[in-house]
């Protein structure tokens, strides 16, 4: 059990949150899309940090009802007025430019312009951040109040980019556990700038891969870091055969503002990631928003179709859509702080922590309750009202370990965190009084022992 | 599915709150009881709309527990003081007189007066609705007001009525559908002029049978108009063999006043027509009242008897018994109104619809989502807020159509209107995304595909 | 069915809470601990009222992970101030002494006395009640404005006490009934000078035994007078094999103030005594707290325990440990009131008259509903609003009856106390349209008949 109890100790690291930050100011600059050298080079900033294994997949492979799509990349692009000056530039946001946008050099009257310019009317000095995947297209994104001003002239418009056949890149990572049991971690890596969404999941989840090295855990881990949708789809059809190895899932993005926290359940709604989640939030000093399994949202839209079904949750802070910065020039690394990457960070370890040690043990003397006095485990004077709440710990476990609860169920049943059950356990196993059922997950089998 | 489709556009017909109001109107003014002449009456305007099938069940029958009683018939009957003017007059209104009084024709003291006379002392102007049907005796009911104010003389009473062997009657209509599976929907006879309660609940099943003429229907459609508690246990005693083939059914009463709307389960709590008919009233616009089932009130009460158990719960807008007006002459047809019921009998129609169109349908591609957007199911621009909502009806779909859960389960988990979730399946299906179960009631059969 | 439902005739007598006041005060002084003449005393006094049978129990006897402790007995404890003042007089209140306390007889500094006393800075005109019973040791209680006020001098600290071998004691009675299934009840006499907690508890059993006797009752009724924690532990241990007999079980403590009143559930939560329990509080009148099983608070905790897991829930009036007398000087016989001894003892009352009484009965004119008017069950002018609440208990069990309900399960759908659903099922048994099932307990069995 030591490894596993050091887990906390060992991830829990100082100044984790600017560590987790430093990583995400790296890569938001760098233009990602689906496919591409963007995606590419950010894989190289996770690998510097882990051994992140890369995987391409060419253009035109068939996975279940998609097909890989041609790789995007870009080089430069912008919008210059009469006067030759750049009024939009690629080169000062990359949200400037639509994903996926065919190339495009011409010179079109404002009348045209206006067709591919995509705006916030009431957002008025923010970019939206657009695609155009499976449409072939183009299109500049800017400011509404600048889109406004424009003068009824002729503009060039320039995106040097290439729609050609390539490959769609994604990286993995698996700690390897006692047992082929998976840990899904998996974060989006196909956003350009903006930092929460999802700059700011895939640098806290390479921090986590790389403070595991080392770590003895029952599970294994795998770190996914893919393009969304389609790059999870990718992973899903070259993966399906041994899918159902995962036992527990979780989608990570926008962990860096001051939202939430958030949690999005599986489809299953009652796996153990779920109500181990539920239970970590609530014992966060925050107060969470846990909320149902709909079919909108990120990657866990695909883990959790009905043909895998896999007990995959969305950890957040603020939900997706709901604040103002949401897919905007204003989700930048102004709006993510190390002190929430930090938090969140630290829900992600304590939920790793509780579903390394869960288990289900026996009470040894289930008749009538041990007498804890005699082996130092209870206050000397009785009476004393401040004795029995040190105690109450103590008494859940004895009185509901028989063979049926598990430390979780211990914990939920009696409003205590986790780490208080699962510590406790540990010293009335140490004094004899509770004994591990041989096989932790199975309860049927533990309560016929 | 086409002709099931059309049911609400074929039953939906303008003017229906004025034409169902106009034959509430008609029949307001006969006296009907449990028994008699105002009965058949009532029925033969009923046949002018629909092929009504009369029945005509001779006094003494057994029924169950009961026995059909003598039939009861009145020509006159009134009060006249000793100025000989009718105080009170049974042409004025059929409620001044206790349904099933014996024959009477003699003076009077007032003392003696009194022991017979009914009022409502708390609503002092209104005439209230008094029966006697299994205890001889006779009566009167007058205003409150008026009671008061009786000098001490001789009065005569007058109730010219007979109490005989004879027949009670009932009209029924069925509506065949592709099944057997019959959905039931009954409503009393027996109440004099009383607007709402029920001339309303006739008057509006009349108009929806025989609107359903030529509709093609998976359920065969039961009407039934029969005299309040007697008439539905003689029904029930006559039909016995084959009363397991309701599988779902509605008791209408007061459905032309502002209230409500009112739903009570049927005994049974989760029976289909609990939950189709709480979903209807949900997405209705109204803000309807649901209540469990009790073992008081109208007609369920004898379809939900523990003997039979039927899935019949009773449609109202206000509840019984909770309005002043209930059972006094305030139940008049200013107090229903053709808008209130149109909305009645839209609720119906949409439960219908429902009903006809629930099914358990299978995703076609259960890995991963389907690409909606080469089929033009999607917006082309990835990032539009708007774009999501437009597409969360299918993603619902898709997501829970694993051959164990139904339209209505969607639904319900959605919290979208049946409707939308019917239609946007349907196009799933044109675009062979889904397909039917082959037998849609039976949802464990469907998960074994 | 009459020797039961003569139950609570028998029992609530009048000037029952008076009776119980007056033993609860005749057992107040005495200096009751876990063992002791105190313990025998207070069993004497309740067996001038039953033939209670005593046990002693030696000294050493291993009972489960527990030894039975040295007897403890006290003559006399007080502490002198240097003007040969008793400024601590057992004599005055037997709280004054930490009970257990070694024999001492010295003299001492303040600063070593400070170290021996206990007292309650914010209540500091109480003595606390304190124990020290698996810790040798020796100490007083007194208020904290007196300790404050203590001089720098030398004192003279007695305790005549002896902490040797010899027997814990405890007594019981067996109310035999038609069966051997077991209705325990179980009231702690280990505490001294506290009114409530238990003096009430003891005195309420010792009177609901004795009027018991006579009676005829489905059940057995073992009553349990045994020191708290060990004297459970030790009866447990004894009768091991038996245990299991015990159907329904209730802890009494603290049954004399005007709070709650309070029931906290048995382990399993929804046993009968759980259920029964809830639905007699609901109904009388008081407004209960009806709180989940956890594993502090009194013998609950024993017969709760994994091992055993029997149906025991604990009743009180005011929570222990939520009220400012608990375990302090306050709890004296101010704080109880005759008037709250009889509302409790007559809450238990109706309790055994429940499960003596709920059965399972099925309707033998199960299809459509019996006619009641022919029998005169029912008001012979139908419409009268009045008329309808009056029939209702009919109605619901003649609905239910369907041989899966319970009367306890009626009268809980039906929100009407036990008592009315009971009556009237009898009233409906005599008129032929209920009859019982054969083994009213097994409802599963009544079902299939």
């Amino acid at each position: 059990m030591h490894a596993r109890r050091d887990l906390r100790a060992t991830l829990l690291t100082e100044n984790i949150g600017e560590e987790i930050f430093a990583l995400a100011a790296k890569i938001f600059p760098i233009c990602r899309s689906i496919t591409g050298n963007g995606v590419r080079q950010t894989l190289r900033e996770i690998a510097a940090h882990i051994a992140l294994e890369m995987h391409e997949v060419p253009t035109g492979t068939p996975v279940f009802d998609w097909t890989v799509p041609h790789e995007w990349n870009i080089r430069d692009a912008y919008i210059k007025d009469m006067r030759d000056e750049k009024i939009v530039d690629f080169g000062r946001s990359n949200l400037h430019v639509v994903s996926y946008s065919v190339p495009v050099r011409k010179h079109v009257s404002l009348a045209e312009l206006r067709q591919h310019i995509h705006t916030l009317p009431e957002q008025p000095d923010l970019i939206p951040y657009r695609t155009s995947y499976y449409a072939e297209g183009w299109g500049f994104c800017m400011p509404h109040r600048q889109f406004e001003q424009l003068p009824d002239e002729i503009y060039e418009v320039v995106i040097d980019s290439s729609l050609e056949d390539g490959y769609l890149s994604y990286g993995e990572y698996l700690h390897r556990g006692e047992t082929e049991d998976e840990f899904l971690l998996s974060a989006h890596v196909c956003h350009p700038s903006l930092a929460n969404d999802n700059c700011s999941g895939v640098a806290l989840l390479a921090h986590l891969a790389k403070r595991m090295a080392g770590l003895r855990t029952r599970h294994s881990y795998r770190f996914l870091f893919a393009p969304g949708t389609i790059g999870a789809i990718t992973w899903l059809a070259r993966n399906e055969h041994h899918s159902q190895r995962i036992k527990h899932g979780l989608v990570i993005s926008m962990v860096g503002d001051n939202g939430g926290p958030t949690y999005k359940k599986s489809r299953r709604g009652d796996a153990k990631i779920d109500r181990a989640m539920a239970h970590v939030l609530r014992h966060s000093g925050m107060i969470p928003v846990i909320i149902d399994f709909f079919p909108y949202g990120y990657d866990e839209r695909q883990y959790c179709s009905p043909g895998f079904n896999l007990p995959v949750g969305l950890f957040q802070r603020s939900r997706f859509g709901e604040i103002p910065q949401y897919h905007t020039s204003g989700d930048n690394l102004d709006f993510i702080r190390p002190k929430y990457l930090a938090q969140s960070y630290r829900v992600i370890v304590d939920t790793l922590d509780l579903i390394e040690n869960d288990g289900v043990y026996s009470n040894t003397m289930p008749k009538c309750e041990p007498q804890l006095g005699k082996r130092g485990l209870y206050g000397p004077v009785g009476g004393n009202k401040g004795t029995a709440a040190a105690a109450m710990a103590m008494l859940w476990i004895l009185n509901l370990s028989d063979g049926r609860h598990s430390l979780l169920d211990i914990a939920e049943r009696a409003e205590l965190p986790f780490t208080v059950v699962r510590d406790t356990a540990q010293q009335l196993q140490q004094h004899g009084l509770l004994t591990k059922c041989l096989r932790p997950d199975d309860l049927a089998d533990c309560a016929a022992q």
